[in-house]
């Protein structure tokens, strides 16, 4: 096995995306070499991850709004409600998008895409933190 | 190019989640090293990788359910129908989900969260058997 | 870091899928080494990747039509609407599927499924050329 594996925690005030771009590029430009591979994972079931258009905030507000509108709370096929009405659906959003994430890394960048952005998603109400672990090698 | 790539396979018996963290656990802890990454692949187009909770039973049974609801048999639109009214849904479902994965791994563990499994999600209704691959690195 | 990093452009013509198991093949061949990892990654928000049935093409044709059903344009929900009618459908239609994906490798080739093929899904209607971007470690 090879490569660094690193953990942060990202403050979340409810459901919504919360931009990680920066945290994950200073890990990157920390390790050393030329060319390799930044992988982001999730050790959650009820948040993800996604990379999207961090130009315009109206696109993370579609997508925030779109989902919920196609995964609502208070669906009667739920049985698994003894979490709260947003955990299930949280679940299907987390099933849905990413736990896992690649992205190749040359010069010590990130070779994201002009206007992408990684974002963790949270799919729950409450207010907290969850943890994000980022692998490079 | 570096690391280990091993192959097992899973008995299904028709549509729904088997959870394989164990037997991708079992490599890990075979293979050397520190930190690493660990990437699950499957090569089927009508079956999926999912990373859910795996405590409680009716989480991933409301998953099941929610899916089949919206990629229903029978849709009008499918004209990919032979091969059995439950291939297009499963290549579907398919492309909705994961067809690789990958999970940071810290002194021989997969790091996954408390609550978090490792499943195979099977989309058709036949029993049979699936492979996995798994590249730790 | 290790491994080695390359891109590539692919031409499309509006929404649908382009297969480009061949390129990502041949980048893996050049590569040296027994066991390793293929990762590809698609720097895009409105673009995205998956791994289909490549034997028939109506699977292909199914998959595009159902998710244009799912995520239609005009929907009155959007207020991303300055790029055009598409393109807050592409964004979600990206999301709910994958940007980078990870195929094992073992003896200079890729460990696909004996239908799998990989393929760049173009969710615009613009003709022009997408970047891909792959990792082999």
């Amino acid at each position: 096995m090879s490569g660094r594996v690193s953990e942060f925690t990202v403050p979340v005030r409810g459901q919504g995306m919360v931009e990680i771009t920066s945290r994950v590029a200073a890990l990157v430009t920390e390790a050393d070499g030329e060319e390799g591979l930044c992988t982001i994972f999730i050790p959650h079931t009820s948040a993800s991850l996604v990379i999207q258009e961090n130009a315009d905030p109206s696109a993370q507000d579609d997508l925030e709004r779109w989902l919920a509108r196609l995964v609502p709370e208070g669906d009667p096929l739920y049985r698994h409600t003894s979490e709260g009405p947003d955990d299930m659906p949280a679940h299907i959003k987390a099933a849905l998008t990413a736990t896992s994430l690649s992205v190749p890394v040359r010069a010590g960048r990130l070779l994201l895409g002009t206007w992408q952005g990684i974002f963790l998603w949270e799919h729950r109400h409450a207010r907290g933190s969850r943890k994000v672990v980022v692998h490079i090698g």
